[in-house]
């Protein structure tokens, strides 16, 4: 779902976002053209994007290379959306059909890659190679955080601390790095580019916690992507890892077995009840509010103006959203 | 196989590249080790990192950035590789296991994620965008080039033409782009790195027909990969399209079915024997002949050097390769 209203003070910017996203996406051949009229039906919420805008509206001014940068960092985000789905084997997507679902996952892949380096064709006509480097580094820990994510399943080892590595890798990198090249861009020095990427990466840490904890309690209908994905794709998140750390040695094993049993719908409302008596999901429902208040301290010193208003409020929407 | 003895020219410079790429692929963390561990057994042609290295030799001199364009255009071969060989469900590579078989497709996914984005960041640190610009637009090319052979898969009605419009994007694309970095990182002008980026492209198109001939009569135990992938796959290759276009309209249907029955092996050998009675395997090997002889007619007009020599040579080397 949209974050309604948070983004007005950037309306025009994120309408001229969306027109210049499927624009740089007109394929050349037909065998795009459905693949492409399909994620168009993909409404997210436009997270990555407005980081780049707000972080630069915050910091003086907007460059005509925002729009670009804005427009990368949602298709770069894309194609991890659409390599994701394969191997969450996920059938909904921001409310439709996934691209695996639909075209399979050989074209899955395949329409990831068209993504990424369509991405990378729209960073190589900027003037520097800042967005490059920053952009491939950050591709890359993503991948590298899906990776540790996959090879670490059904480890009921697995501490927190893995999990914040993970998450920040696979989802907050990419959010620090949009707010970093939004301040870069609008000619941030060092010091206030690490402010703002050190904001991204909270409230990326944050959401992914609410994501994870969406995905145990919430509903396909409200949320619009396949949920209950993690458990039965043996991921050990937040809540669940609490559960574990907070259940005596005697019933580890119980525990495992339910979490991991292969149908595990079978198994929700018996796995729900163990995260409610242990207030399991309040907890991480907590720890990600409590990472939202350092994002907002993070920005506190900014100079006040309207832009950094919407940054504060949206740290705030991640943690109220329910879908 | 390598081509032995062929390199020799460059060497030197070869073994720098082969040292830089798994140098650049050293794992941050224990999740890659394993797998960059396994690739490094991948002992491949090296042909497009060859061609970087002649095309700049060829001009007037290897500036030390043309062993960092080597190694990124190896470096993007190898994740395309890694996808292929999910899609085409192949358990062999380069005479060992392929990544798909041996961890499966999720982490194939992402580890081709890791090496196109490790790639880019090696090219952002380039002085110009010229190279970022060249490779993404390639990649974008390539994924494309199998997405539409995706698309065509049992397709009968695929033309010659369809074919080789497939194969340029999602093969010699890469060749072409490696000989035109090659040269424009010489100082080659832009009529120059054009006949550069010709013979590229041609090699690679032949390099593809005899790849996909090697496919139907090879044996895997000299190829060091999995064949037979394309009819299991329902690709129609030149030698197949051959074949459909000299049978008589009354025979399509039974070699449609035989091509394209599930177990290929069974019906291998009909199929072989249907190809050798229309001599459509040597059709396809002398149609990649004339497109050699083509390539090495668009380099006869630079001046005389031991690496213009190397390009011929190697241009003869992929039409004679049987493995």
């Amino acid at each position: 779902m949209e974050p309604v209203g948070i983004f007005d003070s950037i309306k025009v910017l994120m309408d001229e976002v969306e027109t210049r996203f499927y624009k740089e996406l007109q394929p050349r051949t037909n065998s795009l053209a459905d693949l492409i009229a399909h994620i168009s039906k993909y409404k997210g919420k436009r997270l990555r994007p407005a980081l780049v805008l707000l972080s630069g509206k915050c910091l003086g001014g907007i460059a005509p290379q925002h729009i670009d940068l804005a427009v990368v960092v949602e298709m770069v985000h894309t194609a991890t959306l659409v390599h994701d789905d394969i191997i969450d084997e996920a059938s909904m997507r921001r409310h439709v059909e996934s691209v695996n679902s639909k075209w399979g996952r050989e074209i899955s892949i395949l329409f990831g890659d068209y993504l990424f380096s369509r991405g990378f064709t729209i960073l190589s006509a900027l003037d520097s190679q800042v967005a490059t480097l920053l952009l491939s580094q950050t591709v890359n820990v993503m991948s590298e955080g899906e990776l540790i994510q996959l090879q670490r399943r059904y480890d009921i080892g697995l501490s927190e601390n893995d999990y914040f590595d993970i998450i920040e890798r696979k989802t907050a990198s990419l959010c620090a790095a949009s707010c970093r090249l939004g301040a870069t861009f609008a000619g941030a020095n060092r010091k206030v580019s690490d402010i703002l990427s050190n904001y991204g990466l909270k409230i990326g840490i944050a959401f992914q916690i609410v994501d994870d904890c969406l995905d145990v309690m919430g509903t396909e209908e409200e949320i619009g992507k396949s949920l209950n994905t993690d458990i039965q794709k043996g991921k050990l998140t937040l809540p669940l890892i609490r559960l574990v750390n907070q259940l005596p040695r005697n019933k580890l094993e119980t525990a495992r077995e339910l979490i991991f049993q292969h149908d595990a719908k079978e198994t929700k409302n018996a796995i729900i009840e163990l995260l409610t008596e242990h207030d399991a999901v309040e907890y991480a429902f907590n720890t990600a509010k409590k990472i939202i208040k350092q994002a907002q301290e993070e920005i506190a010193p900014l100079p006040d103006s309207p832009y950094k208003t919407t940054l504060m409020e949206l740290a705030d929407f991640i943690v109220t959203r329910r879908s």
